[in-house]
């Protein structure tokens, strides 16, 4: 339905977004040049060595909005790494106010793990540009930035108010900020909060999600000898604690691929046939999935199709496993200890500290006499689901098809955002979800980088989004 | 019997050996100040980083032995790290020559691994002296460097002649020694090889090992996408690399600890009563293993003793294990690849080779068709074994005797000395293994250190062993 954003806009409110859009046209080049200025501060939020960085980016983010017009623009302070605030309230009182949520924070990268530059030095390179955080959430959220620059460089400014809260902890989920919100809610009260933080599986396909997994995060400790032992004077008798550890990782699943930990899906709500049949819509081939990963087979839960165990369905990860002697040759020790980082994503309604403690009963469970076992619980989130027939989520749609120039489908996402949960929940306002990525973007991954041709029409939609939003009933 | 070595010594010998004994006692504060300087040298053989730190070990050692009158010194190029060459040859044709052995390499170590002082900043406490290589091996082969001092500055010379071959790739396995050893036959020509690269359990039970293990040291690398996916797009639909590899290890051992790759134990050769009887006599109890290691409990085949377990039966162990993310904090991906090092201690008449095929079968028949698993061969070493009734075997039990004051065992070492094998079969002479460490050094692990009253001990010895080995009938 191509004409269907026609119904929705009046005379009076094209031109402001039409010139919006042209300004934006006219200054992508530079645009870009700005982005890339954010996408070498390497803000890590996991690593405390990288604290100054984060904090560099929060006030490169807070000079960018205020140079550009926005008011009570601040780095505000957490018990983690700061929020950047800034406002826009010109629009007046009876016009809706939209909060921004974005993260400036980024996940760590190295040019040793496989990157063909290195990851905080931007290239562009065929219609991309290459860096850590290009499109997770840095390209993203600068978006929303340039939008409201837009319009206020090209006439009297945006037909709603707008908010932005730009968070430099996503990456290790969030843990002040929900304690942030709780704070400000005044501060950050609005009608509606649009994010853009998740990707579409080509750039005719856009994606609105309305659900989110949440997240249960542990690190698993097995301790033995109280130092490394040489393996040919203590081998063979005293249980090696990567032994122990892989023994205990190798229990987590059944041998239809669901996961073993007692409990664990009593509270997943089943899916309906009209849910999967909503999945459906965005089915992801054998090929597809083969194609993206470059995995030899796909692997899963044989009753649920691809799309469905990836989205709809919980799981459970190994993300990490660490013991003894890594480096180049041999070393023939028996280690200390080994060390796993499990996650796992969770649907509704699955609630994260039931399920941790679930996972550490399982494991303690399984842990033998003859060494230690800790778990530790290093983060969690909740699961999130907006209902995609809200007036806030089809304006959305109509705002993907004027301005992105297709049609977009709702779609569960398989990540988490934990604040999403919590603003719907805290805010008593509905979410919506746009992103702006592709699914090949490689965030989180080596070579991480955003389509400059996404980065224009992501700006205009989110122009027109706005228009959107003005023209709703109150 | 104290009185034993009383009975080999002639009244023409006994005032070299003593003015030898004399002397390294007045001079003992200066030898530990030499070989602090040793072991300042990172000689870490495992890490090409460190190459040249290697050479600087070999010419200093080189340097020094030319220094107190060794002849033809020499550092000898290898395919790998080199070799150093000393010998004195002034007691003439009709005295038996000595090989003595000895590695100048290190394992790897650094502060931050748990050591309470930099590993290559000896410290001298307690009595010992703690750095990376203080027992394993610089500490041990040094004696032989003093005993040769002692004689030579205290008298004619050394009652035998002695040649030295210290190499710097022990602890990689000696890749490149086997060929050095045919290459120059004429040159190490000898009548018995010494080696000082054990240890006793305390400094009153002295032991001299007759065997060693062998060992086979694999690499397998399990690769799934590629590239780190984010777990919350694919989560559910791809076999995770960690958990393949975790559950291919998981199958390592049957649930009585007997190792379950199929054909293993084929070629061991079954310990006899009489052998168990040997063993015994260094009998190690549940309380002393937990003491020396802290581990909560014993582990390992319930039909051995744990002195069987760690030294006359064959055990495989994994050494290091790799995956996705093992710094601070959260990190939700899927790891492109995971690694683990395993390696399998053998016994007579276990092949290291013919372990190795049987190893990478068994793997091959667990590895699922969702990943991608790869085996490498890191490192081979031939198990050992040495009678003990030979002369050269009896003579250090009196050198013991009378050297260092206690009688010793005659045991089964746990580890491996890949030469040794080598050495035996290829130049036709037995090798007497003479540890002067204590089981409780630490080497390999944190805080590795040396007794300075064992390294006095040690040269004393050392020096009573070539003046017991110039008495054997020719």
């Amino acid at each position: 339905m191509p004409s269907a954003a026609g119904r929705w806009r009046g005379q009076v409110i094209a031109p402001s977004s039409d010139a919006a859009r042209s300004y934006s046209r006219a200054n992508g080049e530079r645009f870009l040049g700005e982005l890339i200025e954010l996408l070498r501060i390497p803000s890590l939020s996991a690593d405390p060595a990288h604290a100054e960085d984060v904090r560099q980016a929060a006030q490169w983010l807070a000079d960018h909005l205020g140079g550009l017009g926005a008011e009570n623009v601040a780095v505000m302070e957490t018990a983690g790494h700061p929020v950047v605030f800034g406002e826009w309230l010109g629009a007046g009182v009876d016009k809706p106010t939209v909060l921004v949520y974005g993260h400036y924070d980024v996940v760590p990268a190295a040019l040793e793990d496989g990157w063909d530059t290195p990851p905080f030095e931007p290239v562009v390179k065929d219609g991309k540009v290459f860096a850590r955080g290009a499109t997770d959430d840095k390209g993203q959220l600068f978006i929303h930035v340039k939008a409201l620059e837009s319009y206020l460089q090209s006439g009297d400014g945006p037909p709603v108010n707008l908010k932005f809260l730009l968070e430099g902890e996503e990456e290790v989920s969030s843990p002040n900020l929900r304690p942030f919100l709780e704070e400000h809610l005044d501060l950050l009260a609005a009608d509606v909060c649009v994010i853009s933080d998740s990707s579409m599986p080509s750039i005719d396909r856009p994606m609105i999600t309305h659900s989110l997994r949440g997240m249960t995060y542990i690190e698993i400790e097995v301790e033995g000898p109280h130092d490394d032992l040489h393996s040919g004077f203590y081998g063979g008798a005293v249980h090696n604690p990567a032994l122990a550890l892989v023994e205990i990782l190798a229990k987590m699943f059944n041998l239809d691929h669901s996961i073993a930990v007692p409990g664990f899906y009593d509270d997943v709500v089943p899916l309906t046939e009209a849910e999967r049949a909503e999945v459906a819509k965005t089915a992801m081939t054998d090929e597809e999935l083969l194609q993206a990963t470059g995995v030899p087979a796909i692997w899963g839960e044989e009753a649920y199709t691809i799309r469905e165990r990836v989205s709809a369905r919980p799981t459970l990860e190994i993300n990490g496993l660490l013991s003894g002697w890594t480096g180049p040759g041999p070393k023939t020790i028996i280690p200390a200890k080994a060390m796993a980082k499990v996650s796992c994503r969770l649907v509704g309604n699955q609630d994260p500290h039931d399920i941790y403690d679930k996972l550490r009963a399982y494991i303690e469970s399984l842990a033998p006499p003859t060494v230690r076992v800790i778990v530790r619980l290093l983060t969690t989130g909740e699961p999130a689901l907006i209902d995609f027939t809200l007036p806030e989520m089809q304006a959305a749609k109509r705002a993907y098809e004027n301005g992105w120039g297709a049609t977009p489908v709702f779609t569960r996402g398989g990540g988490s955002i934990p604040i999403v949960a919590d603003i719907a929940s805290l805010m008593q306002m509905p979410v919506v979800m746009m992103g702006y990525g592709l699914d090949t973007d490689g965030l989180h991954g080596t070579n991480e980088h955003f389509s400059l041709e996404m980065f224009q029409r992501g700006i205009e939609t989110a122009i027109v989004y706005l228009e959107e939003l003005a023209q709703l009933p109150r």
